[in-house]
Formats: C-alpha cells, sequence, structure tokens
C-alpha cells in the first residue's frame, strides 16, 4: 500500500512509545513484557491501517498480538485506531517484515498471519514476495512447531505463486478457499479494509498451513 | 457426466475390438502391443465423449493415449469419433478409473490427465473423488517416477480438495492456474467439450503435480 506522506506520523509515533515500538531488535525474546498478561502471541505481517489486528485483538482478548508494518505513515493510523480503542493486548512495530526472525526468538509466535501483501508481480521480483521460500523459512524459525499460518488475498497470481511455493517448501495445507466471501468460512472472517473495499473486484482467497514438523 | 442409455452403443462397441478394450485385465503389461508405435503412454481417466484425448492424439502422434470410461453410453460417441479419425496413437478402455493399478504394471504410464472428474460433493462421498489419497496412491503406482499428473476442473469445491488431498499426499505442486482460459497458458490448453460448453459460468482451474520420489 503506497499512501502519502503524512507529517503528523512521526511525532505521534514518538508520543506513543507504550504502543509502538521503532526500536525491536531490543524487545527480542521479551515481547510478552509488552503486554499486560502473558498469554499466546499472534503476529500479522504488513498491518497496513490495521483493521483485522485490531478487530482480532478485539475478539481474542486472550491472545495478545503484534502487527508490523515498515510504511510509516500506514502505521500511524492503526496507532491512532489502537489509542482510540485502548486496547492492551497490541503492540505494533515498525519494521521491516522481512526481518521477523531477528525481531523473534524460535518458537516465539503461536500464529501468524499475512493479508494481501504486495503481489510483486514481476517475476524478477518473486523473492520479495513475502511467501517466498526465504520468508518462510524465517516463519518457520519463529512459529512454534505445528502452529498456523494464515494467508488472504484478492491477487489471483500472487496465490497461485504461493500454493506452489508453499507445498515446495513442505507445508501442510490445512485449509483452502478459493472464494472466501462466498465459503461457510466467511461468518467467522475478519476483514482487512482493503479486503472491505475490494472483495466485490473478484475472490478473496485464503490457506491456512502449519510447517511439519521433521 | 450422465447420458441417456444407447442401444447402438454395446454392438458397436463389440464391433471395434482394435480400438476398445473390454477385458483390461488381459493387457496388463502389454498395453504397448496394442499401438503400432512404442512410444511413450499417456492416460486420461474419465474421457466423456473424448474429445480431449482425441485432440491430444492428434496434436501429438509421438505419444500413445489410453483413455478409460465406465459409462457405455458415453465411450461409444468416443469410439465413433475415434473410428472417424482414424487415429492409431489412441485406446480406449470400458472399465472403472479406480482400478487403475490393477490394468498398468509399476512405471507403465508417462503421463495422467484428469479432466473435470465428477465433484462428489458431500463430505461422505469424499474419498470417491479421483484426487482422494487412495487414487493418488494407484496414480503414483503406475507413473514413472517424477513423472506429471495433470488436472482440471471447473468445480471450486473439488479443486479446494484436490489441493489439500494433493498437498498432504506429499505430491510436488509444478504449475496451478486458478482462471486457465485467462492464463498464458490458454493457448496451449486442448478443451474437453465439457470444457468448450461451460468455461463461460466461471473460472476453470488446473494443477500439474508430480509424484516425489522417496
Amino acid at each position: 500500500m503506497r499512501v502519502r506522506h503524512k507529517s503528523w506520523a512521526k511525532p505521534y509515533i514518538e508520543s506513543h512509545p507504550e504502543l509502538i515500538v521503532t526500536n525491536p531488535e531490543e524487545w527480542v525474546g521479551k515481547w510478552d513484557s509488552r503486554f499486560p498478561k502473558q498469554q499466546p502471541l499472534n503476529l500479522e505481517i504488513g498491518i497496513g491501517k490495521g483493521q483485522f489486528i485490531i478487530e482480532m485483538a478485539k475478539k481474542h482478548p486472550e491472545i495478545n498480538f503484534i502487527g508490523i508494518e515498515l510504511q510509516e505513515s500506514v502505521i500511524a493510523v492503526a496507532l491512532r485506531k489502537l489509542v482510540d480503542e485502548q486496547l492492551t493486548n497490541v503492540q505494533l512495530v515498525e519494521t521491516d517484515g522481512a526481518l521477523v526472525n531477528t525481531l523473534f526468538k524460535p518458537n516465539e509466535i503461536d500464529k501468524m498471519y499475512l493479508n494481501f501483501s504486495d503481489p510483486w508481480p514481476k517475476k524478477r521480483h518473486a523473492k520479495r514476495r513475502l511467501t517466498s521460500s526465504a520468508f518462510l523459512g524465517s516463519y518457520k524459525d519463529v512459529l512454534k512447531d505445528g502452529h498456523q499460518l494464515e494467508f488472504k488475498t484478492d491477487n489471483r497470481g500472487l496465490f497461485e505463486y504461493s500454493l506452489i511455493s508453499l507445498n515446495q517448501f513442505g507445508t501442510n495445507f490445512e485449509y483452502v478457499s478459493l472464494d472466501l466471501h462466498n465459503s461457510p468460512e466467511q461468518e467467522d472472517n475478519v476483514e482487512t479494509e482493503y479486503e472491505a473495499k475490494f472483495s466485490q473486484n473478484g475472490p478473496i482467497y485464503k490457506i491456512v498451513i502449519n510447517f511439519k514438523t521433521e
């Protein structure tokens, strides 16, 4: 998602160190201490404006959520929502999702979400897609054994690529929908802001996998 | 595909023993001898009225094709086309595709095709779907190591099921299209009669896999 620069973003982020982390490497292995309750830790990479993670956190007070987003003017909007909602089970991190295994210890995460990631449609950029093998390797490192990764997108090319990449990496497919909004599971679906806006244009694809233990 | 009984089918089939086999168990390991040329052997399970296998055979004279179909009045239509086309690289077999590993020796087949198989939408019939694990086991037996199975369908539920089944069986995904008729590969796509008729109604899904060698 590309958005215009927001001059209020940086000072606003700096004024909320209790909710958003800009020096994540200092919190490796200590993320639990940023939450009032010690409970399972779920991670969303690329939260955009945060609608999904905030809805999930409201629905699941028994889970702690960490949301990563690289773009300052986007994560600042998510932060503003978080401040409004006064949730204590969400922490935001302004950093690159590519670095996930430098931010968490092995097995620190209970579940992961990727939603409407950048499709990087050009073949020469395939390695930048968040479901490419290098990224999958780092997700596997930080996810507890046998735990789930959920991935949603409306981009057909990205989903086709991801099915092959996830299969060839050796992940175990648990659930696939090729039209989530016309599936029984839509009932429990928490939408991202992008999904709410664009799902009329075509199907939403979803897959749930786990990383098999060797 | 369900079609009405055709009284001409049985005598017509009996009058063409050079093109259609009704006692397949007698040909196990000897299929090559039914073709004038010794060349790779491709197998389609559930040929319907035969449009796909006959087009493929015309396009690929360097390959021998065997087509299996259980319904007499359907395979009789395919046989009639085959007689008209005077192709020598197609043999038909009137039998149940479920029995594939009783019809062929291990490694006798170079490539397999499943096109628009019966979706068996009820959960309690899942084991009858041609991409369920028992069937996959028999395909693996007869296919040469590392060779391909191609599967096309317009049935979303069947394709979602098949992605999971093929993944969990341990096959290796080589190609996936979630809208074949709007993919670059459509250029080389050989349509079945069903596909030509119904593809306006929604996307055609396709996957190409191989059975990994242990």
